[in-house]
């Protein structure tokens, strides 16, 4: 992608999101996961196989004002996770290391309610409750993935290391320490 | 500073962002700026002597939350700047290069209104309008000002790569291109 420059340099932008309802505009990537991209992410793989048949619902999407890839530059955009379940288990993102391990993130919450669950390659796991006006950090090194235990989308705005890239398949390999599911309407960490 | 840690990992966090007024619980560094701090960056010095005399008025002031200040982390905070002029000259922050110029910043407006001004060493200038829900970016290399045109503080959370540090020096004998004042009720930019 090519980016606007006034000489060497590349020219500064604004973009515009709602901060009531957590809509980004004038997104410039925009990744869509639907229950059938999850497979071998949630336990239940029979309600899942269900659910893709049943219309394949939309779990998330991600809404990213892109910039270089590169050192120096920071990504922004906003993460909507839905609500719902598969099985017990409460919908998540796939949840990722960066590729550059060493780098973190910033997730501020505009709506709903859930967890950034969190885990590094020792297994340590660590969750922190998502709500509106929360600031989480993900320090180097954590996994992360979002988890929606409530009954509305859940919104949040990011910032991150624009080199940081993603690795996907540690966690698809190892999975997380925990699962979070809903028990008879209470939410409880597996 | 210590930080947390879980075996070698730092411990993640949370703070509380009131995204309706602008306010950060929990920070851990606290910046003021008054009149008095402010010497050489407004053009009219005989009226900010004045208002130094007169109670030395805060211009801004910012709240972070701190993580170390390497590679990898990501430093947020809270700029919250006054309204008011010196002489013609709407109050502004003193703005900076970041020390590791290639490093860039986030800001999400949450109140106010005003102007991010932008300046990079070829003397380009650049000038994006701050209001509630504007997300700002500043790419590498810019140095960057705020800048209150209204009439209530001018808040924004704003994101940066944690070792990018501040390079006041040049912005002192650099100047801006341009400055921002209020000419009859007008915001004008000379």
């Amino acid at each position: 992608m090519d980016f606007d420059a006034i000489g060497k340099y590349m020219v500064p932008f604004d973009v515009d999101l709602d901060l009531n309802e957590g809509i980004l505009k004038g997104y410039t990537n925009h990744t869509i996961r639907r229950a059938s991209s999850m497979w071998h992410y949630y336990q239940d793989e029979s309600a899942l196989e269900t659910s893709i048949n049943n219309g394949d619902p939309i779990h998330y999407e991600v809404f990213e004002k892109t910039v270089p890839e590169e050192y120096g530059h920071l990504m922004m955009g906003v993460s909507k996770l839905y609500a719902g379940t598969v099985g017990q288990e409460f919908f998540m993102t796939k949840g990722h290391y960066h590729a550059v391990a060493q780098t973190g993130e910033v997730y501020l919450c505009l709506k709903g309610s859930g967890y950034l669950v969190m885990k590094t390659k020792d297994g340590d796991f660590f969750a922190l409750p998502m709500e509106r006006g929360k600031v989480l950090y993900v320090p180097p090194y954590w996994a992360h993935r979002s988890v929606n235990t409530g009954t509305e989308p859940l919104i949040s705005f990011f910032v991150y290391n624009a080199e940081a890239g993603h690795n996907y398949g540690d966690i698809e390999t190892e999975g997380f320490s925990k699962r979070v599911f809903n028990q008879n309407g209470k939410t409880i960490f597996v």
